[in-house]
């Protein structure tokens, strides 16, 4: 697949991209037109073709997009086919509501550990998942090839906590805390989960619609 | 304050613009530039500019704009004032994550209840907010102005939630199932967080970094 430097709006459109197709793929849709598929996705024809165009050539003039094709394509662009592994940092309320309900696996990534300071968890297993000791992380990112640390930690421990990932080699941190982790290196990327910005968002919408 | 049109890209920009004016106020800066802000937050001067001028004119030319005016605006525009409600739907672990760690209060809501299906769970009272059967969703809602719904009930129940929710005349939906909710009334707004979604954009960073 040919590149070029990609903006950070397309990359976040990837994975709605990707969402949709699956949607359609699932419900039996073979071919799909980039003005259908703007539709669904409350964007314009030019600009799906525009986005799809930053990586390649995707679908044919009239005759569009075949939709598995192309939901395989933006797998590998996405880098779902990558192998990445993870590990979640705090097995609390949210650290377990990820474990038990979130499919890392249909997002390419294989969890395998969790790290708690709590005694009453460690070696617990939690939907497969083992939960380590915290001070154990070290020698197991030794060991272990760790793609992302998932930060499900107190809000006092996310930058230390971050600090000790970033050190052991992880690529990326996906950080549910709200503290800012200001990773001084370049090639460790922070992705923010940031549910407050969510819900300004709707309540900009909900007040809008009664003005 | 004089409106226009907003496009949901600034919408998306307005809690980042409050997040990191609040960062500002609490580090003590009184007047920033919009440059300096644009750097802060990834923009330049000039979509700073073109993105507050949607709302009203903000700083003075040459004196940049002061930090807790414009914060208090931005607070105003996105309805922070506007005394909005919230209850949960669904006690689980991230039901519980959010009553436990997620500042409603913070983005201008209260959080006032949570229902739930479960025995154990019912009468219980988590960081202050009482947990109520899902049974009486439909009595608090007529007794209670709720402005929205937080979905983090199983997959399976969304939808049917969903549904209630917008009978009982909520304004809005916070969703945290990856269940599409398809609400047929134009004037409820549906949120969703998707957890994948961001996790499939730090896969493509992380990937890129290692092409």
């Amino acid at each position: 697949v040919k590149k070029q430097k990609v903006s950070s709006a397309v990359i976040r459109r990837l994975p709605r991209y990707y969402r949709h197709l699956t949607d359609l793929s699932q419900a039996g849709v073979v071919r799909i037109s980039s003005s259908a598929l703007g539709k669904a996705m409350n964007l314009t024809a030019s600009q799906i073709r525009q986005d799809l165009s930053c990586f390649g050539e995707f679908g044919q003039q009239g005759y569009g997009y075949h939709v598995d094709s192309l939901r395989e394509e933006v797998a590998d662009i996405l880098g779902m086919r990558q192998k990445h592994t993870a590990a979640i940092l705090g097995v609390g309320n949210l650290g377990c509501a990820l474990m038990e309900n979130f499919h890392f696996d249909r997002s390419g990534f294989l969890l395998t550990a969790a790290f708690d300071v709590k005694e009453s968890l460690i070696g617990k297993v939690v939907s497969g998942v083992p939960v380590y000791s915290v001070t154990e992380l070290e020698d197991y990112l030794a060991e272990n090839s760790v793609s992302v640390g998932v930060l499900t930690v107190p809000r006092a421990a996310a930058v230390p906590m971050s600090k000790r990932l970033v050190a052991a080699g992880v690529k990326g941190i996906w950080n549910f805390t709200n503290a800012e982790l200001n990773i001084e290196r370049a090639d460790v990327i922070v992705e923010n989960v940031h549910f407050a910005d969510s819900l300004l968002a709707l309540s900009y919408m909900i007040s809008e619609a009664e003005r």
